[in-house]
């Protein structure tokens, strides 16, 4: 078996296998952890994730804020049973989960040390100026991207925006599969990570 | 400022801009946050790095192993003297570091959790057996290979030894710079990265 | 040698080692093959380049277009000494350089079959017009974008146009060199090539 | 339509869509384009195609050497009926196409300008060695390698060979769907393209 469980002792990346998927697209692993790790998120931090999805993004953050709390965004009633269902699959009890189109469902949140935007609909603008409301300075939001438009939108958000500064990378992932006696390769799409930092 | 030390608190990624680098090549950040979370270390953990450069693997190989202990080999004198300078300038106390060319230097090593090989001169093979050797049950080798060569001599080995399974993926990471209004591509270096796990 | 001249006689790309550089950045092998391939270049059809740079795409536009002609617009004095000193070396006798920042230096051009864009400045939209304006029904319009921002005018610009189809990839190339016995990868930025043909 | 016929008049590339395919992998446009490109065909050239597959290298090789002749080496019956129909539907008649495992079926074959090489089953070192007895000199041969272990027996076989010098690249396409308002991308799988030249 490739690794197991124990969650709440060690914090480090758990592989796409744990997670219960159903039909929602999922960020995988490599993305997952790079996501997290520039995320810098630690243990008594207040994380925001929009476009949850399945909550792997979600999951993760709340080990490395395990005595803080995850707030998970999610429009989809599919998505939001995922989240309910990999949180107890993991054991793991610092997640609120919020069924609602963000900006729509952030109207209670607290401070927030850290957003996530996995998914972003169409609103990606009133998304970052509600987050902006809520970021303590020194605070990170760090969004995956895979179109063209989005990481346009979000690169041009933060040109504006002097108390930011944002770092981008491309990740490109190919998994080298083994076929018989070869290793072939299968390449995953690539993502676009920008990383935030509030000043 | 991109992010702030307090290292032993906060078991998260350390940005390239915190290592002391000289001449060295160093593995980049997402490349390091990747083969750390595939290494799967644990607080109590013994690990090995084989061809420790800066020692910024071994560095945050010592973070995640916060009650274990790191032993970095490196045959170069200068990146003796920069893994030293550089566990210093984290406070980092668990970091044994050894001067020798692999598989030379590892007689006196104890059990291993983990080995993770960032280089291995042209010797990958008595390398591996020597690890093999210190291996527990369940412990992983993560390899970074930058040469088809190694990469070749990795998967051939890796498939002629039935008590470990292997997965292998290839990681190509472009930054993109903020160039006045425009955001240009920085191709990295594609490097693969292999996770053996000992049955 | 890698391969020798008579480029009127054989169609085929010409390597980056044929042509004079200077300081001027030049679109790379892989690239340009690409670029020209999807560009479509019939014997006949009459070519504009804008942003010529080195001339490295206009002559191989020059090369398929034998019985036709090249525009290049350059706005660099550098630029134009190169693009002249290449086509004398390679003895392409059908191109025609316009020292300008184009949309501007358009005004005299013919009708076009295609345009090859490998740099806009600030004015992709303008030019797109001007070029609009005299490019033939089933005329093609080839972009090579290095900028997530040139990318993105270019893909907004299209998106409006339904009398325009378009196709954008993205292109990685890595050389894998030969240091001693190993192959190991240098990594070329991405390039984004957007294909548009005028229904 | 994006592009259409009259090969012979104009030699440039030929889109995925214009071939019938089957079940047969197919070398996707862009490799294509590259290969043939390295392959540096002349009207008068000789061409061998191993492991021809659907024909789409032979059918593009064949266009170039248009004066000259292509032979095609596949081993499957599927693969041999859809050379013949895409040869057909094309309006080529310079490929010979031969139903063998290669090195089997090469025992006729004149002496060969260029040699391309998309698969060669696990027999790569014959038929480099045959290939090697008919290649003039100056002649070429270009392998798409899709497996690390292929890759890695021709860096070998090559490196064993001084009277070759060879240049290998790694290609790694994503192509930018339109999907509603978004582009996002399909990433296809990397190849690498191992150009040789006997000197």
């Amino acid at each position: 078996m490739y690794f197991g469980g124990d969650w709440l002792m060690r914090r480090f990346n758990i592989p796409d296998s744990e997670f219960i998927r159903g039909k929602v697209p999922m960020t995988k692993e490599e993305i997952r952890i790079l996501t997290i790790a520039k995320a810098n998120i630690c243990p008594e931090d207040v994380v925001l994730d929009v476009g949850a999805g399945t909550g792997s993004l979600s999951c993760e953050a709340a080990l490395h804020a395990y005595n803080g709390q995850v707030y998970a965004i999610e429009r989809k009633a599919e998505g939001i049973e995922l989240i309910k269902a990999n949180t107890e699959k993991l054991g793991i009890g610092n997640i609120k989960v919020i069924e609602a189109e963000a900006p729509e469902g952030m109207e209670q949140l607290p401070k927030l040390n850290v957003a996530i935007i996995g998914g972003s609909g169409s609103k990606l603008a009133p998304i970052l100026d509600k987050i902006d409301g809520l970021l303590v300075t020194g605070g990170r939001i760090v969004l995956n991207c895979i179109t063209i438009q989005t990481l346009s939108q979000c690169l041009e958000y933060m040109r504006q925006r002097e108390d930011y500064e944002y770092a981008a990378v491309q990740v490109q992932v190919s998994r080298w599969k083994q076929v018989g006696p070869y290793d072939m390769a299968e390449a995953m799409n690539p993502i676009f990570i920008v990383t935030c930092v509030k000043k």
